[in-house]
């Protein structure tokens, strides 16, 4: 059972992390409007949120540069531009995809860019090539996090190995990412001990970063806080792939650490969220990211469900219950 | 931490109630027409829920029978119209009100009636009334549950008080109810806790009722069920007062017995769930009664707002954060 002191009390060592721009992109191609940008950073400084993620470092090479946002690409003076002076109060990060960044040549050295971390995202069949990406960052002399997707599909024997070979890595924090929307809270307390017993033997931190195919993201990112993870995920009215993330309002409402402030989020999702959901972006909880979930199958389907605005829910459910 | 057993395998104690008619009829003043019904009664039994709730046992004396729908009075001889002749695979159940049922009246003897179940709802500080309404159903041969409401607002010392009462009742089930969609997981896993040492003391069962006010009503109906609650309440689509209740797609999803199919569940969503939405009629969760839950209030302010088709969230909040 969770301790009261948790539910009353706080941890000041959890970091929240708004993940808007960079899952939230994956909803509208990274097309955020600089105003947009530049709200939700005023927003998370005033809402004591501790990192804001930016979007992705993707390759040049493999992505048209014509066909994305600039925060699919997240250029050191496309950033600055549009941030302005760095507030210290709020660190900036950036995810790079194993196998779809040129990490040597795109990602600087921190001291001459505006981010403070970089988020290595990897499936657990390439970890060696996610090692070489933290050692990359962290000689550049960022701060370093390790998100290893899909683990709902992993063997457990897989994932030590995974864990262990990260434990000796000079990354800062590991993430269980349930990138499936599948794992129900006791799952995620069986994942999260075996992350904490790694971190805790060569002391990292744990992230999670949780899909909101069953309505349960915000439910796994508490049950995560409760297991002992600090860095959690977040996004402003939940904004992000399929059936999005946990959301930002719903997590602030939780945290008792007085430095969050729910006020400012609210207004940002007045504002700035409600219109763009109203434009015809689409993301969020839906019958088909549920199926998708219950079944542990990657969104995909689903997604392209919503885009063709189908409505044959039953349709649907036979096709991917017929999937090998 | 739960048991993996109960990951995997299944206890047959558990009971899947369906009160879309109950709650959901809070929503749309019970006007749900024939067809609908006998539609839903069919589903569930082709989906194995194991309890159908069919409405309120509402005072005619205090309820205009012209301003609401037949479901908000469950007369027998109305049941017995729709649903045509009983199949044993299902129990009825009907809610009745402390202060807003005329029980010695309206309802009879169990061999009369298609009822099966009474479900008693109260406060905590009106379990006399309620124990008197127990009795009276009792002695009528029904089985009989006790909802007690708002116990997020309620002492632990009266929820001893009210239990020990229960408990030496004749009731077969007792109800934890988070009215206001406020508690999360691990204060329900407390309550469970206590529930639980009384109902086993006294040879009862336990049930949930949750609302998605923080999207938790499945996270939290779930918890229960890892703590030993075995009645759980779920309504299709989630519909319900307010924001809603834990959907029976995610609750049918997760629960590994064979007896529970989900494809009828989504059937009956695509055909009558998702055009009674379209046709206006408004539940789930949205920003309103995230703020009322996280509050711990009454989510009428949050309907209110809703009805009245309002966009202003941060005018609302404020409203909301100002009142006593």
């Amino acid at each position: 059972m969770k301790e009261l002191s948790k539910l009353l009390g706080y941890r000041k060592e959890i970091k929240v992390v708004d993940a808007t721009l960079r899952d939230g992109g994956l909803v509208n191609d990274f097309f955020f409007d600089d105003d947009f940008v530049k709200h939700l950073y005023a927003t998370n400084i005033k809402a004591g949120v501790d990192i804001m993620e930016v979007g992705y470092k993707a390759s040049k090479e493999m992505f048209d540069v014509q066909k994305f946002g600039k925060w699919k690409f997240s250029n050191d003076e496309d950033i600055r531009k549009v941030i302005g002076d760095k507030n210290p109060a709020i660190k900036l990060a950036v995810m790079a995809d194993v196998g779809r960044t040129n990490y040597k040549h795109d990602i600087h050295d921190r001291k001459n860019s505006p981010l403070d971390i970089i988020r290595v995202a990897t499936y657990v069949n390439t970890i060696p090539a996610a090692i070489d990406m933290i050692e990359d960052a962290k000689k550049k002399g960022y701060e370093v996090t390790c998100n290893i997707m899909a683990i709902s599909n992993a063997q457990e024997g897989d994932m030590k190995v995974a864990l262990e070979m990260l434990g000796q890595s000079p990354v800062d924090a590991i993430y269980i990412v349930d990138s499936f929307g599948s794992l129900y809270p006791e799952q995620v307390q069986r994942i999260a001990d075996l992350y904490m017993e790694y971190a805790t033997k060569y002391n990292k931190q744990v992230g999670i970063h949780a899909h909101n195919n069953q309505q349960l993201a915000f439910a796994n990112s508490i049950e995560a806080i409760g297991d002992g993870v600090n860095w959690v995920d977040a996004t402003y009215a939940g904004m992000g792939r399929g059936a999005g993330n946990c959301s930002m309002e719903n997590l602030l409402g939780f945290l008792r650490n007085p430095k969050y402030n729910l006020f400012p989020v609210i207004q940002f999702i007045e504002k700035y969220m409600i219109p763009l959901k109203a434009s015809g972006t689409t993301w969020g909880y839906d019958l088909q990211y549920l199926m998708t979930g219950i079944l542990n199958q990657h969104p995909r389907t689903a997604i392209a469900f919503t885009k063709e605005n189908r409505k044959d829910y039953v349709e649907f459910y036979k096709e991917i219950v017929a999937q090998d």
